[in-house]
């Protein structure tokens, strides 16, 4: 432990009770590792979108405003009524916010697990990554090649493992092509690249057409742009080539998915012989991911009744799915980290830029093609 | 096949390319049973939810206007364009309807099975019963207790089975207690009365006062008013107090399912020990079966991620359960057919009067508490 400072500067991330979020830094005591843990220093993490859930949660950002304490700056917005209600749970508990990340094994506890992993870059989950070190059982961190770069290792769950999971998802439950919203992001890219080179069809929805020049650049064959006035006409002929019956939206908000399954029974009902008052009976199933827009999910029911619209989350799809499928996931993420799931930041800021309220206001605006990475060590 | 008419006189709906929608009569041949089918004289047929859409399907029924012709009714609809999208597979087909009834077998094919049904009087189900007369394999009919009143087995399927089914799926899915919307409907009264015998905690949904009142007087345990001031407040304390996870929504439009989705989630979050940003890990499902709101679902997301929304219908379940579960759930609803399965009608009328405009117009409108019985003969 020689060498270490003692304390590890945090993120931490309060609802008060009177309504106001608090988000600030805390200099916390260097954590010892335990017998199979390991301590890494952070190098890189990213803000994904469900870190923002976590940082900002159902808080007014239009009323942020910025200070300091301790020399450290600290933003406070207010939380109307609402957000209260859904964030009751966490009221008056400082949370330590960072899903994944990628690092430097600086010490080890005494298990022979842990000892091997002493120097090597390795990349994290678990949460709390908006920090200088991270102490974590062996299980939580995963050893990449020597030599990866920090930026290259600091992604390796949250986008590669949910992209991974729509094709598995697709191959569990029985359809053949997927239809995906937002697709110029980070994730969407990955989610391309996998398709083109596992042969699953793949229709991609984006909303401009700098989002469609993107996914060109990439090979992408289906690409609809959901601002074009002949949207609805452009995805049901794109459905109808790929056969697609399956969905994911990060969107969440507005007529999207009723869009997706107008046009996937439409498809549908083609290939049916004879009519039925009922509609299709081809299950189309439609899995929200993401909450870009917060507004309401609007279904104009005109897609007979063999439909589902889902929440879908990582975690419980892995384990659902079951530790042979997930090692195999996992292992072709380190084979094509640099390659598939290439993650590309558009900023790199420091721990403390984090709380800037230019930059906060900045990435919580998440828009596509924006992403940010903290480097909490420069 | 002595005593038989010529003709059977048959309902038909026909959508014109033109966009008009026609519902009609007409006398067709009297069918001739083959080996393995019977000829029954149709004596009661209902108007399920399920039939007026086919029967009236997109039309615009304001725009409804009566004629005859050959001294029979007639009623003529516009089509929206909408509608018409919609039922583009069975332009210019005429249809006939009427999902299931109650008669007595009038002749019979020349198998033993056929044979041993002569004179029985029998459910049947298939389509084509609003009609004096109906020609059915033996498998599509089902014998009744001699002395089975008509009214008592006209609708021994679509209800009963579809009431069966909701419990069915509660196990299967694995929840243990349900919510139902429309619940002082023939429907609802059917599952009070099931869920009262099989230990099921059950909370009905409904829209009045008076359909509060007939729920009580049979016995219902948790009524909600969805009309009352405080309707998210009663609805969340029925689902803590039941620990409902699983709703069946006959509704479909507006924000009812979403409303449930959140009362359960708030129930669910409560049953955590600790915050999770994306909720509670409790799966929520509601199944859409019915439309008595055509217009868009509206799902305001404050339900985590851990749910679903699907349609439901009960054709496909009933393959899924498989012989065996269909087997003994038909069982059940002959042996219950004058207690937890008795339908109340509030309307007795002839095949003709089933299209008389104002008559039409009446159970169209879908009233809580008003069911109507067509009695071919009387």
């Amino acid at each position: 432990m020689t060498d270490l400072p003692d304390t590890n500067l945090t993120m931490l991330t309060l609802v008060k009770p009177e309504g106001q979020l608090e988000v600030s830094f805390a200099r916390r005591p260097m954590p010892e590792p335990k017998p199979h843990e390991v301590l890494v220093k952070v190098l890189a993490t990213p803000i994904n979108p469900s870190d923002l859930g976590l940082l900002f949660g159902g808080a007014d950002m239009t009323t942020a405003r910025a200070s300091t304490r301790d020399g450290l700056p600290l933003i406070t917005a207010d939380i109307p009524s609402a957000g209260m209600r859904a964030m009751g749970g966490r009221v008056g508990d400082a949370l330590a916010i960072g899903n994944e990340g990628c690092g430097t094994v600086v010490a080890a506890g005494s298990s022979p697990e842990a000892q091997a992993l002493l120097g090597k870059t390795v990349a994290l989950l678990g949460g709390e990554m908006y920090a200088e070190y991270r102490c974590l059982p062996v299980q939580m961190v995963m050893p990449l090649p020597d030599g990866t770069a920090p930026a290259d290792g600091a992604s390796c769950f949250v986008n590669p493992l949910t992209s991974l999971a729509f094709t598995e998802t697709m191959k569990a439950e029985g359809h053949s092509a997927i239809v995906h919203t937002a697709a110029a992001s980070n994730l969407g890219q990955m989610l391309v690249k996998i398709c083109a080179k596992d042969g699953i069809p793949l229709v991609n929805i984006v909303r401009s057409d700098a989002q469609v020049e993107i996914l060109k650049t990439i090979g992408a064959q289906h690409i609809v742009n959901s601002s074009a006035d002949d949207f609805q006409d452009q995805l049901t002929a794109a459905i109808v080539e790929t056969g697609a019956t399956l969905g994911f939206d990060a969107i969440g908000g507005g007529k999207l998915a009723g869009q997706m399954l107008a046009a996937m029974e439409v498809a549908a009902v083609k290939r049916m012989t004879t009519y039925s008052r009922y509609g299709s009976d081809t299950l189309k199933q439609v899995y929200i991911y993401g909450a870009l827009d917060l507004g309401p999910t609007v279904l104009n029911r005109s897609f007979g009744l063999t439909w589902s619209v889902s929440g879908f989350l990582l975690t419980p799809f892995m384990q659902k799915a079951g530790m042979e499928t997930v090692g195999s996931m996992r292992k072709r993420v380190v084979d094509e980290l640099t390659t598939t799931f290439k993650s590309h930041y558009s900023h790199e800021i420091s721990l403390t830029d984090a709380l800037s309220l230019d930059i906060a206001q900045a990435y919580n605006a998440k828009r596509t093609g924006e992403k940010y990475l903290i480097k909490p060590h420069g």
